[in-house]
């Protein structure tokens, strides 16, 4: 490793995928500096940095940006492999972390994200897709700590950022996740212990203000 | 490696996802059983191999599942690392590699669906975006010989078929990808030279007869 690491995180507080570089670096136990992006207005940095999607999150290291979230959270584990992999050494059972970690992202945030943008049926529909898709993800859980079993790892940091989401979800759509998915609240509490997670997860109601506010913006009340 | 490997393939010729796996296996000289699924009537092994998503390709390992054909084609590369690497070792490397592979999902599969799903307007509209997509690829392409370097990687396993899928975009969208995007059509066909892609590719003909049947099937000719 270089003597002078610089490590810079462009985010935005609310964006779940923000949290899951936060989360990595926390838990890897680096130092950075975070930058917080104005979506309506996006700097100059980040439209360089991300040219391609200019989204949020871009993790800038020793000057070079990597960017989408799961990507960066595995160049994070390469990068700083002396402690605490999110990955598997088993390349089956790594595999196998991946794919889950990439059904979060095809359903978790999909659905999730109709939920507030959303009402009426298509709200209806996507609260039955997210319930369905958080039971599948208890029954890949079971009787497991964590995703990663003893200790936090990639399916873990994929999803549990859309914990600080739950509050939003519930008062907006009208539904109770902990009566659907027990295990699911139970897990996320647990990552909740880890100060990685509970310094990286905003307040869920200073977050259900702010998806209101952008409700706002976007003229979706 | 077990003395008896057993690898199975449940794929679909035309899915541009399961030709990945299928250049992949010939990369590394796995040979394999190729089980084709009736995506109107899938096989109970396909259900079960795969029951979250239902969809193909499935690599099936020694009994063992593994599906997205991203993941799949990282799984190959890890547990055959004898020859033919498809990622580089730097992780920097690897990040860059990991994100066009991801932006290839993200836009050039969607687009190209949407190129022959839709007409009019909502076809135009997915024609600008698919160019616009190829031209950014193009770009990072810039003088290399692949995306990989001097050999194939893991984003040329990952565009590569969706040349197969070139002339049923053309003909259904009346464009012409060649004078659009040059250097991508000369590196296609560079690929093209290789038997394992030109092994893994149907004829582009025949795919677009499978295209027209398909449409009228689902009733959108």
């Amino acid at each position: 490793m270089a003597m002078a690491e610089e490590v810079v995180l462009l985010s935005f507080w609310p964006s779940p995928f923000g949290m899951r570089v936060r989360i990595a670096l926390e838990e890897k136990g680096i130092k950075y500096i975070n930058m917080e992006e104005n979506l309506s207005d996006k700097s100059p940095l980040l439209l360089k940095m991300n040219p391609v999607h200019k989204k949020i999150p871009v993790l800038i290291h020793n000057s070079k940006p990597i960017c989408e979230s799961l990507v960066t959270v595995q160049y994070i584990d390469e990068i700083w492999n002396d402690k605490s992999p999110f990955l598997p050494s088993d390349p089956y059972q790594r595999a196998q972390a991946k794919f889950w970690a990439d059904f979060v992202d095809k359903k978790i945030a999909d659905s999730g994200t109709r939920i507030w943008k959303t009402k009426g049926e298509a709200q209806e529909a996507a609260k039955k897709e997210f319930i369905d898709c958080l039971k599948l993800l208890e029954g890949e859980l079971g009787d497991k700590l964590y995703f990663g079993g003893e200790t936090m790892g990639f399916v873990d940091l994929a999803l549990v950022p859309f914990y600080s989401w739950f509050y939003t979800y519930e008062t907006l759509a009208n539904f109770n996740i902990e009566s659907e998915c027990p295990k699911i609240v139970a897990w996320a509490n647990r990552c909740m212990e880890k100060e990685s997670v509970s310094n990286s997860l905003p307040d869920q109601h200073k977050l259900y203000d702010m998806v209101l506010k952008i409700k706002k913006m976007l003229g979706i009340e």
